[in-house]
């Protein structure tokens, strides 16, 4: 590959109120601190820095975060930071970021990286994002598809078939080998979950692609015409501040899809990498139980004293978070709010949200 | 009875940790707000003060406390707030109280109080009170127990046997009739509180004592004669700032026994008056649950949201506590610590508290 011409593209635009009381409205996952002294956000920028230097690093984020994302990559230049004038979902953020690109660099490589997951083992991350990035070279559509380890029921799943037979650029050696996709489906019960596990042709759809810019386009163009058209008028709007109340009209009239949905289940050269880095998508409180950090499987983070407790989540950035005899809890201490709950029930905590909202407590959101 | 002759002494010296972390070291349970805007003690106040002036009314506290405690009741005369140098037991604080009022009027009668416990029914009590009064003017030591609810396992009983047949005042009639003391038992297991609750002449040890201060006096003459010694020269210092180190010295030498043990148990005038007023001692957590205030079992304080969840305890006197599909929890949060643990677990505070002493983390206690 030639990582002259690789960009990355890191999703930082998402809201979310599963990690509440943590991500509230204008503290989304990937502005938390949960593995280290840096938000996930610059966890992701981190892991590509070593291969795609600031001036190919491309942010997309909201209005709400745009004010944060730019103090907190000052180092990024300024126009790299799209900011998306209203929430549309991911193929307009990537279509925008790679007709953005291709005015600089038609032939360019994009890495699109959802900038709210983890990943344990960066080398191995790294290796899987070359190989890939040859396979994108040849013009194939590349998601990182991660060999699944549990029967998780919260992801969706991509289906692979044979190995891919093209012919990689001359004298190359890639480290993976790409399969081709044979569907993507929707995140599954239990029972059907388990039974990818034991079929062994499912992988985790991690939402990392990986596509030269002048593909992704021509897709867009063919498969979302009316997104095609939109991104077309705002390239052209770009350089015109008088013209931004257009722009958000346009913004706003952008078809509101996914990436997954508007190109990847209809493209023709799509591939998939069966990866191993040590993925997560960090999806809820539950899912930090796959990284305690202590011997009793608690997730502990700041200062937090647990006594006779096993398999909680315990979370602090106020004060002193101490527990006795608890099993299988999450609680979160924050300085405006503390939530406690079952951890088989993280999943109601959106319900919990919607009551405070109901009741007026938007503060606490 | 003669109400002219009545002070009371409210025993504001506890400390304690089962209340963790509200009760730090500098903020004991009679210091809580539980129950109101007010603390125990301004409630235990409240309570007498319609029938006992500010300048009968003594305070006992703690060298830690007592500008906490000077400060709160500022329209209490100085000369009645009695700072122990030293924490000793109650017989030392009682003691100390009757000679002091016994200089100010040789025949008054006293009122001990407990400042940390909890009455649902004021009128009930002061009934009772001046029942109590009635007796003790004939020169017994008259103790109030409680008419055990269930089989409490957390108090001390008291046996009761014969109705007494001693003489009021001539014309007096009194609404509830004293009862002789069997025996003063310790607290029981599960098994022997409910043969005591089916057995019915077992009462719960309220610690609510009332005499005359002259017959106190005397009873520590006879049975503490070094209780005695010790006070008589507390007295007859205490007009002399420059004796303060001696006065210091002569507190620690002071016998370190409770009034139960001390007197009550080999005094031969004592009385219980069966009694029925919505009492707790409030001993714990756990012992708020007695005292739900919503439909689903939970006691609630602060800003709280319970969602799908009963019978816990959720106090927050820092921002919002938020919980979800609990049940039988203690969870407090204050602006320092947080404390998560289940209901049947609040025994092991004391241990979680020593644990933090263990690490040096002294100051969230």
């Amino acid at each position: 590959m030639e990582l002259s011409k690789t960009y990355a593209l890191l999703m930082a635009g998402g809201k979310g109120t599963r990690f509440w009381p943590l991500s509230r409205e204008e503290h989304p996952k990937q502005l938390l601190k949960l593995f280290s002294n840096k938000t996930l956000v610059e966890e992701t920028y981190d892991r590509i820095h070593s291969i795609i230097p600031n001036e190919r690093v491309i942010l997309a984020t909201s209005r709400v975060l745009g004010p944060k994302i730019i103090q907190m990559f000052s180092f990024i230049p300024h126009e790299n930071i799209i900011v998306e004038p209203v929430a549309r979902n991911t193929a307009a953020a990537i279509g925008y970021a790679s007709m953005l690109i291709a005015q600089r660099q038609p032939d360019a490589t994009l890495v699109v990286l959802p900038s709210d997951h983890y990943v344990a083992n960066h080398q191995a991350f790294i290796d899987t994002l070359e190989s890939a990035m040859d396979y994108a070279e040849t013009g194939a559509i590349v998601t990182l598809g991660i060999t699944p380890t549990h029967p998780e029921t919260g992801y969706g799943y991509i289906k692979f078939s044979d190995f891919v037979t093209m012919e990689l650029t001359e004298g190359q050696e890639t480290k993976h080998r790409a399969r081709k996709i044979d569907e993507f489906v929707e995140k599954p019960d239990r029972n059907t979950a388990m039974s990818y596990l034991s079929a062994g042709r499912y992988l985790w759809n991690s939402g990392i692609f990986i596509f030269r810019v002048d593909v992704m386009i021509a897709e867009i163009e063919r498969h979302l015409p009316g997104l095609y058209e939109g991104l077309q008028q705002l390239m052209e709007l770009q350089d015109k501040p008088e013209d931004r109340r257009l722009r958000e009209r346009i913004w706003e009239q952008l078809p509101d899809i996914s990436i997954d949905y508007g190109i990847m289940e209809k493209a023709d050269r799509e591939l998939v990498i069966p990866s191993s880095f040590g993925w997560s998508d960090v999806g809820s409180w539950k899912a930090l139980t796959n990284f305690p950090t202590d011997e009793r499987g608690n997730f502990e983070s700041g200062k937090v004293v647990a006594v006779n407790s096993r398999r909680n989540v315990l979370y602090s950035s106020q004060g002193l978070l101490a527990v006795l005899g608890l099993e299988e809890m999450v609680v979160v201490v924050t300085k405006e709010a503390v939530l406690v709950c079952p951890m088989d029930r993280t999943e109601e905590v959106k319900d919990l949200v919607q009551e405070l909202r109901d009741k007026g407590m938007d503060h606490y959101l």
